[in-house]
């Protein structure tokens, strides 16, 4: 395991990177503030207020930046695991079970379902950071073995 | 079915859409320059060059805005069936099979599946704009009776 | 909540369940011998050895059989958290962790995550039964006003 | 492409496959009676009356059925593109759209959209066979590379 390339994954950004033309601009946007609360073998859990810059039509949490943390916090998992890649995405599926608001604090949790030479999948749940209320519930699939032929 | 209500929910913006703050921030950093080729009834098909902002690290189209043009460009669909409203996410689901490098020209092909009163999904493909090679196949579905409780 | 209605769901079969024309066959295929080891509201987990007659070609669970124990027991757990319906599904996926071979305990646990008027969902695992090892992670959606239109 | 490969693999029965303990039990229940309609490099077409044995309780077609079409059709279908192996399932998700009575035609239609050295993917379609009408659509992912580890 190692927390400190979980921490760089999701945390590190350059002096520029909310610069549009920065090539790590998407993931600082959608990741910027996140504060990191636990990183165990095969699970990191992270949290912050929704950031306006994150909202959609309705006020709330975009549907599409959900399933970017499903995306970005689900891979950082994979390096809690020990594995020094986080792959290739196969596939991502959310379900949408509440909205959360802008401001509201919310907890992103991934647990790594299976880490294998080849084919890992990740559980991510997006909860509300008091109650504990589902979000969101999501899967996201990576090909791990990223030097050889997809 | 209506062309300007699909004109208006994927390019309108704001002069100041792309402030940080702006509520409608996120959906016009995916959307900017999008251009929409076909509008049929249940359908909608629209294409850019990737821009350079929606970059994920490993220089091409990040996962978390292929996920995002599957939510938008598909509800947006549901506007082209006639629909008046584009509901509240459901479920979306993603399958990568290819990437698309930053500059490259791809199109997003968004057919409504099924639009009943309460429930609708739709089917979106992103493809490379020349050869129709796939990127990512998606389904997104919505409730559609927003009036109501979900 | 309703023990006896998840049980009469997942147990309940006629003297003839199994004669092919029987409109339970394909239910009491997939359900006969299980046994329901917890009802708690919004949660049901059932067990059993893999039966012979629900193999794939390669001697393990067939793929199909554990989506259809999504489907099933998922369903069940609606009634558990006191709906008097299972719904019509709307949704339904898996991610196939490992195998489970004939004659293996297995268990299926399946925890309803939203049971709202019109929609539902429900997270399900099926595990080995000693080791807790994930073989399956689904989740599945339904429309629960079924006296209405979808 | 091998047509033989496809119809072995989806017609192929012993004399007493209908017996629960024959090891090809389960897929001879769901594939008995289909006929292929055309094989084309990467895409499966096949057909049946929906028979009384895939009943669900309310009369038409199990969703568990369903889900094991699109897994059973779909990995022929990567016999059709000229693979050796079906592989291993990683990932099924079935959107349903719509019932299929007992009696009625249906077709189902299986489109490879991706069938790399390690993994593959596949679009699965169930119609109402006169209309065309939408009764599902899924996806099919599957790891390839059978002799290594996954």
């Amino acid at each position: 395991m190692d927390p400190e390339a979980v921490k760089k994954s999701l945390t590190e950004t350059t002096v520029d990177a909310f610069a549009l033309q920065s090539p790590c601009f998407f993931d600082t946007l959608v990741n910027d503030g996140l504060r990191i609360d636990l990183v165990e073998p095969g699970r990191v859990l992270c949290s912050y207020a929704v950031p306006p810059r994150l909202s959609g039509p309705g006020n709330y949490l975009h549907g599409g930046v959900v399933a970017t943390l499903v995306d970005v916090v689900g891979s950082s998992a994979f390096l809690s695991a020990g594995l020094r890649t986080t792959g290739v995405s196969l596939d991502i599926n959310v379900s949408y079970l509440d909205v959360a608001f802008i401001g509201e604090e919310i907890e992103i949790d991934a647990k790594v379902l299976r880490a294998g030479k080849t084919v890992g999948v990740v559980s991510v749940e997006v909860r509300k950071k008091g109650s504990g209320k589902l979000i969101a519930q999501g899967r996201h699939s990576k090909y791990l073995a990223v030097s050889s032929k997809l």
